[in-house]
């Protein structure tokens, strides 16, 4: 890439989201409402583009190779409320609203990210977050 | 994956990083004030050690192939203050303390997610969000 692509990427107003050699891009979705980190998953272009023209977020399951609407199974769909986009456009940010009971793991809890890691002796281990900080 | 690993993996209290097969996992990165996503970024086991050790955030940079303890040229110090893991544990979540004027983003910008998509046409096109949004 050079200087001048890389400064067009960055500061430019061309949405060109930038896919991996596996033709994904990776997606962080947040609670439009409190910024809340929900999941991260991953979006081919097909995903992308229906996710922009329905509203509605769909994600590519990596394990199932398909699109996946999510909340299809669950309920918890994913309204679309905004989407960014980083500097370099290989990553996108899912500001969502979410339905059914509000949950977004596919454990039942709101977050994926519900254990945090913590020194145990020589090493480290997990210790679940209390459910109200997920 | 047998059931049983499924379910130790999300329900167990061990801590088993999962790299993908390029031998890294995703982290996004929150400041661990607001909440605010500030940078998506990845991490080799070494940089993984090396962040829970001394407690600064280390990046393994795709880009120069190299471990990148995030702030030694800009300032921008990463100080970890909790580290969570998803469901999976397939990708980390960093909360930080950002040293320096506060920034995360190579741009100069607080964090990477500046732009967001908007309709233009028939196509999508990036508008850049307003400082205080980012």
């Amino acid at each position: 890439m050079t200087p001048d692509q890389k400064h067009d990427l960055e500061e430019g107003l061309a949405f060109s989201p930038r896919f991996g050699a596996d033709g994904l891009i990776t997606c962080v979705t947040v609670d439009a409402g409190d910024g809340a980190l929900l999941m991260v998953a991953h979006m081919n272009a097909e995903a992308l583009e229906a996710t922009l023209k329905t509203g509605i977020v769909h994600y590519w399951s990596r394990s199932r190779s398909s699109l996946w609407r999510k909340g299809d199974t669950s309920g918890q769909t994913q309204t679309l409320v905004e989407l960014r986009i980083d500097c370099d456009q290989d990553c996108v940010m899912a500001l969502v609203r979410v339905g059914g009971d509000g949950g977004a793991c596919h454990t039942g809890r709101r977050s994926c990210f519900y254990r945090r890691v913590a020194r145990q002796g020589d090493g480290f281990a997990l210790e679940p977050l209390l459910p109200s900080f997920h």
